[in-house]
């Protein structure tokens, strides 16, 4: 293993019935952000329990974050957070909230003249942060218990991603039963998504770490065994608890303490959301194999240990093979052309952005960007 | 899954040269106590290369701390930090110096008159504590990352534990090169700790928790794989640390969220110690397959569940008989009569102490002081 550093300080509290926490957890000292995004939680009751719990709070709401939470709308709400003086943000929502969430906390504190900063920074920029806490609805990001998020500046066509040690929600309520209402095609984006994040964080060319490699595989498998469980009957309370907890232990740092990161898969696909508006989840399942068959040769060793241990196929070309077909069984497409796009088109655009940022991608820092050209033209 | 509430914000550095990281992690504003055990940190150069990192802080020192570390050395050493207002303390040891320092920590705020409540309430009478970090030097009790410690009382003949959530150290430095003096003894009673620390948390009656489940599986699995690695090859880098991060991952919370807990097997196994002295981890090697053949028909399905994933073989009997070849393999008996013990006799006195506290054991708190009878007498 390589040496590491680890540390995770959210509150989880997971199952039915753990939105009736929030009243302990939320701090009464001073004025709450209730974060929302496009109003199911209206719909689906999870509001109605929220503000329930949180009667004796002094609460203001900003809802009206959108996937892909746009720098736009951040800093409508780090105007409210600044005008009412808000102390504490609770974010009740999925990824996009939650990361919204995490922006707007910096940015009402940032003293510089740009909060786009925030992110062009990598984060390096916040000094501050409000605190924040997390009432999850949608499990996918693992943002929940983690230090980043992504923010989209809409007038560049940019996804820029930023972490910080003070980001760490304070808490994170999970509970599955705020998850059955959602439409297939958001549980099955959450499922690739925890899929992938695990992913790059386990397919890399380094195999002498059998520990971390077994804790990526247990959540794989579970995934793979209980997400078509989640699919097929949307009120199985324990398979959405299953997905649930996969979905936050596939990014919370810890499966990937001890070994490199990939995560080319994630900023090419970053660049096709920000260029063509598809689902996070949607890039992740046409870029991944291209990237694995890119790099086929320093990956071959943990793709087939991947596909012996998690899909019991043999070889590197068989477990992408197996991995597609598991996407495709979740009614997920792995091609650019399902969605109408010329694959060349988009291989150039990519290539010329990554080119002027001078962007390196892959557990080794060398898929340059005309590697990323060929991956990117091939799907 | 069931419902679960976790929380662990001890932070982590691990890798080979981590020791020089406490300059920076141990508070420089009051006195630090360093506390060790029987001196070999002094004899392996870990006790040098820790002051040398602290040269600028205000440094007191005690050593002595026992294995199964004793109500009376841990008082000694808060009246220390009483005397001398130390502000931190830093443990650098295994798990016995880990848990002293917790103690120590607890009752060097305590207000009553009486600071063997601190045990005897299980934690409950705890209202503050001084700050702790952990330069660990024996993987093996998962201390080092969790809120848990166990004292001894000599006189009384008892070994307690508490916890509280003020007991999380600040951090936990893992260094594997930091174990490599360890006698084979102690590496082979860490294998075996872990080995059941994770068991206790996934070897029960409870079958509808896939994922952790297969995190504990692959905790057990690395053990398996490279415990006797990590005997054979002292000096191997690579496998003392996946066993150094397999023994924390065994019992720093995580893989036990979700599912009931056993602690049978360590409950009867404090006896044996508090009785007749025989290490922790020689107890439970004694008393873990005791606890198996007789709860057999409720653990029937996760027995055979270990015996497939972990082991490769078929049914709840090979299962037992595979781990009692793994304890043996490893040099770690699993009879009393090896110890000289009469089983008889043992069974008789740990039963009557069960009587007089009114013990129920196992993850239904149902195994009655009888059963408890059966169980020692068969071993």
């Amino acid at each position: 293993m390589q040496n590491f550093h680890y540390y995770n300080p959210t509150r989880v509290v997971f199952g039915q019935g753990a939105i009736a926490k929030l009243s302990e957890l939320t701090p009464r000292d001073g004025k709450v952000l209730l974060l929302y995004g496009g109003g199911s939680i209206l719909r689906n009751g999870v509001h109605a329990q929220v503000t329930a719990a949180l009667n004796d709070h002094d609460l203001r709401e900003f809802g009206g974050v959108e996937p892909n939470p746009s720098l736009a709308v951040c800093l409508r709400a780090t105007a409210v957070c600044r005008a009412e003086n808000v102390a504490f943000i609770l974010a009740v929502g999925g990824g996009s909230v939650i990361d919204a969430a995490k922006f707007i906390a910096a940015a009402a504190c940032f003293e510089g003249d740009d909060p786009w900063r925030i992110c062009t920074s990598g984060g390096r920029a916040i000094k501050a942060m409000l605190p924040l806490g997390v009432v999850l609805t949608l499990p996918a990001t693992g943002s929940e218990s983690n230090s980043g998020a992504v923010i989209s500046h809409t007038d560049k066509q940019e996804k820029r991603a930023f972490g910080s040690p003070l980001a760490f929600p304070r808490f994170a309520i999970l509970d599955p039963t705020a998850t059955v209402s959602l439409p297939a095609k958001q549980v099955r984006n959450g499922i690739v998504d925890a899929f992938v994040h695990v992913c790059e964080q386990y397919v890399t060319s380094y195999t002498a770490a059998p520990l971390p490699d077994r804790l990526a595989e247990a959540i794989l498998q579970t995934l793979v065994e209980r997400g078509p469980v989640t699919l097929a009957a949307p009120g199985d309370y324990a398979a959405r608890a299953d997905l649930m907890w996969s979905a936050t232990l596939a990014l919370n740092s810890l499966i990937g303490m001890g070994v490199p990161h990939d995560w080319a898969t994630h900023m090419i696909g970053h660049e096709l959301t920000a260029l063509y508006g598809l689902d996070h989840a949607e890039t992740l399942a046409v870029v991944l194999p291209g990237v694995w068959r890119d790099q086929l040769e320093r990956k071959q060793a943990k793709l087939a240990q991947l596909g012996r241990r998690v899909f019991n196929v043999d070889g590197a070309d068989a477990a992408i093979a197996a991995v597609e077909a598991f996407f495709h069984a979740l009614d997920m497409p792995t091609r650019l052309g399902h969605y109408g796009i010329d694959a060349g088109e988009a291989a150039a655009r990519i290539a010329e952005r990554f080119t002027a940022r001078k962007t390196m991608l892959g557990e080794h820092r060398d898929i340059a960007p005309d590697a990323v050209r060929t991956i990117v033209a091939a799907r």
